[in-house]
C-alpha cells in the first residue's frame, strides 16, 4: 500500500466519530497484512487494560481496511460490510493496541475479486489479531465480510 | 435494578474514554434484561449507518453490565472479563442503537453465583441483540464471560 492509500484510509477512519475517539490509525502494510495502531489511554477499561469493544473495533477495522484497499488496488468500487465475526480475548492487554489483519489462508484475493466482478457481490473471510507483549495473541478474530459492487463502480 | 445501580453503571461507562465517546448509557432493566442506548450520530460509519465496532461494544457492554449488576445484587465482588464472542451483523442500522442483554436460557444466575462463591471463578454465557426498526435483530451476539472473585470481596 502506498503512503497515499494509508492516508486515504486514515481519512476514512477520522470521518467515523467512534473511530476518531479511539484514535485508531493505519500503521503499516507489507503487501499482505495491514496493521493499525490505537493508544491504550483512549481505549482503557475499568481495569486499566484495553476495552473489549476497542479491541473488537480495531480488529474489525483492520480487516475492513485491508479489504477496502484490495478493492481500490484492483480499480473496483464496492461497499464493504462485516457479516459476522468470532472473537477470542485471551489475555488482558496493558499496552497500545496493534491490530493486524490478513486474508484467511484457504482463500485468495484473485478469487474474491473475480466473484465480485462477475456477480456484483462477494464474501471474504479475514483473520485478525492484537499481539501481546510476549509476541503471542492478546485477542484473535475471524470475520466474514460482504462486498457489493457500486453501480457506477 | 434500582435507579442507583443504573447510575453506578453509567458512571463506570463514563470512566472508559471509548465508551464515553460512543455515548453509551444504561436505558432500563426489567429484572432479566439490561438495555443500553447509544445515539447513532456518535456511532456512525462511512455509510451513514451504525459502525460495527460500536454495535459490538454496545452488546458487549450490555452483557458485561448485566453480569456486574447481578454480582452487586448478590453482594459479591469480582472482576468480569469477556472471554469470547460470536457476532452476526444482519442488517444495517440507521437509527440510535438499543442493545439488550440477557443470560443464555440454558443456564441460571443461581448456578453461576454458586460456582463463583465456591471456586472463586465462574463463567457465564450471555446473549445480546440490537433491534432493527421492524422489531427484528440488526445484530446478535453470544458471548462468554469469566468472573474472578476479588480477594477482599
Amino acid at each position: 500500500m502506498h503512503k497515499a492509500s494509508l492516508a486515504t484510509l486514515a481519512e476514512q477512519f477520522t470521518q467515523m466519530p467512534a473511530v476518531r475517539a479511539m484514535a485508531i490509525r493505519p500503521l503499516d502494510y507489507d503487501g499482505r497484512r495491514l496493521r493499525l495502531l490505537a493508544p491504550l489511554n483512549a481505549n482503557v477499561n475499568d481495569k486499566g487494560c484495553a476495552f473489549g469493544g476497542s479491541l473488537a473495533s480495531a480488529m474489525t477495522l483492520a480487516a475492513w481496511g485491508l479489504l477496502v484497499h484490495k478493492l481500490t488496488e484492483a480499480g473496483l468500487r464496492a461497499e464493504v460490510f462485516v457479516a459476522d465475526s468470532k472473537l477470542r480475548y485471551l489475555t488482558p492487554l496493558y499496552q497500545d493496541l496493534v491490530a493486524e489483519a490478513w486474508l484467511a489462508p484457504e482463500t485468495s484475493w484473485e478469487d474474491f475479486l473475480a466473484v465480485l466482478t462477475s456477480r456484483g457481490r462477494a464474501r471474504a473471510c479475514l483473520h485478525a489479531r492484537v499481539a501481546d507483549p510476549a509476541g503471542g495473541d492478546a485477542t484473535r478474530m475471524q470475520a466474514r465480510f460482504a462486498a457489493f459492487a457500486s453501480r457506477n463502480g
